[in-house]
């Protein structure tokens, strides 16, 4: 995996770059989509081709559990499994460990964590080895190292020990990692601690990775600010050739200010969660299509947007699939989510490039917050 | 409408035609994917064409309720609503007035019909008259008349005494009908009984229609015996020059005995329906992908299909996606199930001009009960 700088900001980290992996070559900042099950729920390859997305996410979680990872081995790898022709990523597993598994007992020691599958309740054992182990059958161009993901409301004790352990599990995953088309990321910790981030930062480099990720930034009840912080302090101690990527981010306003931090490549759920609601972005903030007020708007959802829905559908028809249940209502919305956000990397691409990235990011917050 | 005749068979009743209607131009025998509440569940309009589908069916009853028939005439109509380039048929709403208040009171009066609202329990009335004027506003290409659809179970009394009913009803509904770019199509009722259909088919003729559908043929409870009989009994009395559809059918192998006793169109929710639950048609009868011996075979559903999902997707990746409750996979079946049928269609016309749909049709029925 190679990543090339094109452009940096004068006043901020924002950078302009170019990942390269396995033939596969697109720009950065990127939005990466979340394909939880070797799939961007609802979509077809070609409605993410078509919207220029380049790199999307699976979850080893999930695809371990179901259908196994021997069975993607045997299919020749997650590409030819679900038949994608761009970058994929694969979690390490982590996050959903300790999510999906909150409420039930789970047991975090060094060797790993002991949960219950979310399926059938089976007792499982997932390690750092096992993550990458798995990770590497998958066949996904980036695997992640397996991290603790402490809650917001963990202690600076709490946290300073994860991060330990976390560098710990970094080390052990870097020893088992052994397909050579996959790159490996590390994964930076320590809340919204300078001086933890900075550790987590500093040592997580000094195992050397192909990019680098900040996690534990996209907790429930954590405050923005926490964020930004968090952000700021693990950039600092990360190198410019790697690609640096914002875990489970994907709020509009929170990719321009990880840009502007010196963020590369986001991923979240949000834009096909909230489509599945019958929400959806415009620049003027989120709208719900459930509202009265579009039954009759025959006008489309942006006019100015490229989107297959924007080009082809009304938001009187769209909220008629939502209100009625139908699939393709979330599907067609999805797809305007995405592109939305991917839209908006590119504006700030070019933003990078004209030295105006402060400005692009007053005038889209000022018309986000004016309904 | 036109309705143009290629080819008649030898020695069965088949027939190749052509079917002109807005601009629109597709050769019959043609099967008609459901598309209840303006879209085919799952699927996209690009889909639908890449199927080779050349018309798709609405349901008045639905689309009355939700949205309302003004909003789709608001919006020019049901092909602008959805974004549909072909044909589009909307049904009188009858079938589901009888269907879905089953379990409700319904009162069948000679003025029409009240039941209750299956959304909110609103009462309502719905009469030939205002089947018609709402299938007006929603602009399809092909309006039907009202009919009563009596169940299988019917005694002859009760069907005689329908049949004249929808007699009365399809002259009223002709009376105002007032789209001139909307077809209009009598209903031949009479269940089983060779008198109810003769009659019921030269008194809707004498009324004078674009088309004629046969009714009643696809009752829960009733025998192939009984349905192949309706046919015989109906198209015997049906003219030659006017297009002929057999309603709710879309078993493979009704469609190939239909076709042979001269229908030219059918729908059905059959194929859409039964892949959301994981099942698919092959020439080898259907498979049901939740099955374990599935979840290694990577194969497609079919090596010859021409559709995408042969074209891309491994049988273990489409239960994988049934198994996970992933909405593309009930999409890629759904896909493939109305290619299966639409083939079978286009086949038929093949057998037609070569004379030989009688050995088409037992070559078929061989391998599609041999698995």
């Amino acid at each position: 995996m190679k990543y090339e700088l094109l452009h940096t900001n004068k006043n901020t980290m924002a950078r302009h770059g170019m990942v390269e992996c396995n033939g596969y070559k697109y720009k950065t900042p990127m939005f990466m989509p979340v394909g939880t099950k070797a799939t961007v729920k609802t979509l077809s390859v070609e409605e993410l081709y078509d919207m220029h997305c380049g790199i999307i996410l699976a979850n080893t979680y999930h695809l371990w559990l179901r259908p196994g990872e021997d069975v993607i081995a045997k299919a020749g790898g997650l590409h030819k499994f679900m038949n994608y022709k761009g970058l994929i990523l694969t979690d390490s597993g982590g996050f959903q460990v300790f999510s999906l598994a909150k409420n039930k007992k789970k047991d975090i020691t060094d060797e790993g964590v002991y949960f219950k599958s979310h399926i059938d309740g089976q007792k499982l054992l997932l390690t750092p080895e096992k993550s990458i182990m798995i990770q590497n059958k998958l066949g996904s161009d980036i695997a992640m190292s397996f991290d603790e993901c402490p809650p917001a409301s963990a202690s600076y004790e709490y946290l300073k020990n994860s991060v330990e352990r976390t560098i710990k599990w970094a080390i052990r995953g870097k020893q088992v990692h052994n397909n050579k088309k996959q790159a490996l990321f590390g994964i930076v910790q320590g809340g919204a601690y300078p001086d933890l981030r900075k550790y987590s930062a500093i040592e997580t480099v000094k195992i050397g990775f192909d990019g680098y990720a900040i996690g534990g930034v996209a907790n429930d009840g954590e405050s923005k600010d926490d964020m930004y912080k968090a952000i700021d302090y693990s950039v600092a101690y990360l190198p410019q050739d790697k690609v640096r990527y914002l875990m489970g981010v994907g709020d509009p306003i929170d990719i321009i200010e990880g840009v502007i931090r010196g963020v590369d490549i986001f991923d979240c759920v949000l834009p096909t969660r909230i489509a599945r609601h019958g929400q959806c972005f415009t620049r003027h903030g989120k709208i719900n299509l459930h509202n009265q007020k579009f039954k009759e708007d025959f006008t489309p959802i942006e006019h100015d947007c490229d989107c297959y829905t924007c080009r082809n559908y009304t938001k009187s028809y769209l909220r008629h699939l939502i209100m009625s249940d139908e699939t393709l209502g979330g599907r067609l919305l999805s797809i305007h989510n995405i592109r939305f956000l991917i839209r908006l990397t590119e504006e700030l691409a070019e933003a990078i490039d004209n030295d105006n990235i402060l400005k692009y990011r007053d005038n889209f917050i000022k018309n986000y917050r004016t309904k």
